[in-house]
């Protein structure tokens, strides 16, 4: 172990801030694809994630060109509707919120959970749960890196996770967990998107704190 | 919209810095439990990550004292020889490798799944994954946190989930997905401890790039 020196009490205040003020984002700013430096240097924030038996479960498909938008936007769209028809008394406040940026975002990138590697370590019980966490937690990384350089990340779940990987031609046992849309935004949202608009609420920390059972201490 | 200064290539560099530093912690200073406003601080960090819908997929359990931890760590060996088991060749140098610092780790944590609430804004095709890539996101905030006021954490995951969900008494359909040992650390690492070891390596980023298919062009 070489000697790495301490962080300060200013570094982790902008360590803090950052993960404050980095929101899920739908509104971006049109304009070019980033320089691929820079889209690199933020995957590899997201490589540097931890993963469980370090099976690094995730892999990144760039689909920026307007074409693969303009074929993965229906994608999209239909599980919109699909999941306003599911929401029954709220749909129509549903449809009215804005849910996804892929048009006009810099970058669209695709996050795939690969085929299983059979990985034990550390996943011989919880194997699919594990994966998901240590992917979850790349993604984490990749929209802390990118809000610090202050573009936004959103990241859309609204697919048929089938309809979408035979579109991109996943190998089989493949899953697609996101489109990523990422790059330049008008602002960031001052709270999260579905708080401003009313959505839903985020609970106070002491609500997420459960007790132990007494017969442990 | 508020408007909300922009972060400086020097903050920027921090966050990519403190990304790059973190690391899975198995050895821990023995000591006291860390004050009540510090664990609040990261735990705050944890609450702070996105989830999918708005849900806050992620509950936490302090079991710090010595009882629990005298209770718990006999479920995760119980679970570390299984693994050795279901490695076969690898088992000997698996069992040879530092899995846990359960006993000496400062604050001992139970991240747990709470049961579904049936949101199905952003998960109506992807229900479970979705919340556990909310958690995965949860963690990496508290890692981050934790890592920048100069703590380490390390995520266990050798545990018998549904033996863990009895004795930590949990509600039907919650799913532990780990003992998070939190505190003081000797050192971190230079590398992941896995790669230290000769367990196995991290890929090139490249290797997690996958091309898109032609036609989409």
């Amino acid at each position: 172990m070489s000697l790495i020196p301490p962080f300060t009490p200013e570094q982790a205040a902008t360590v803090r801030q950052a993960i404050a003020l980095r929101r899920d984002c739908r509104h971006f700013l049109p304009g070019p694809t980033l320089p691929d430096a820079q889209l690199e240097r933020l995957l590899q924030a997201a490589h540097q994630a931890p993963s469980v038996g370090l099976m690094q479960p995730w892999r990144f498909m760039r689909l920026s060109t307007p074409a693969w938008r303009e074929r993965l936007a229906p994608l999209v769209e239909a599980e919109r509707q699909a999941t306003a028809a599911a929401l029954g008394a709220r749909a129509d406040e549903f449809l009215r919120l804005k849910v996804e940026g892929l048009r006009d975002c810099a970058e669209l990138l695709a996050l795939i959970l690969p085929p299983d590697d059979g990985t034990v370590f550390g996943r011989r019980t919880l194997p699919q749960e594990m994966a998901l966490c240590s992917a979850g937690a790349a993604v984490q990384n990749l929209w802390l890196a990118a809000r610090v350089e202050n573009l936004g990340l959103g990241w859309v779940s609204m697919f048929e996770p089938q309809a979408l990987a035979r579109v991109l031609e996943l190998p089989h046992g493949a899953l697609p967990l996101g489109l990523l849309c990422l790059g330049p935004v008008p602002a960031f949202y001052e709270h999260p998107l579905l708080e401003q608009t009313g959505w839903r609420q985020r609970r106070p920390l002491q609500d997420l704190l459960m007790k132990a059972p007494d017969h442990g201490n």
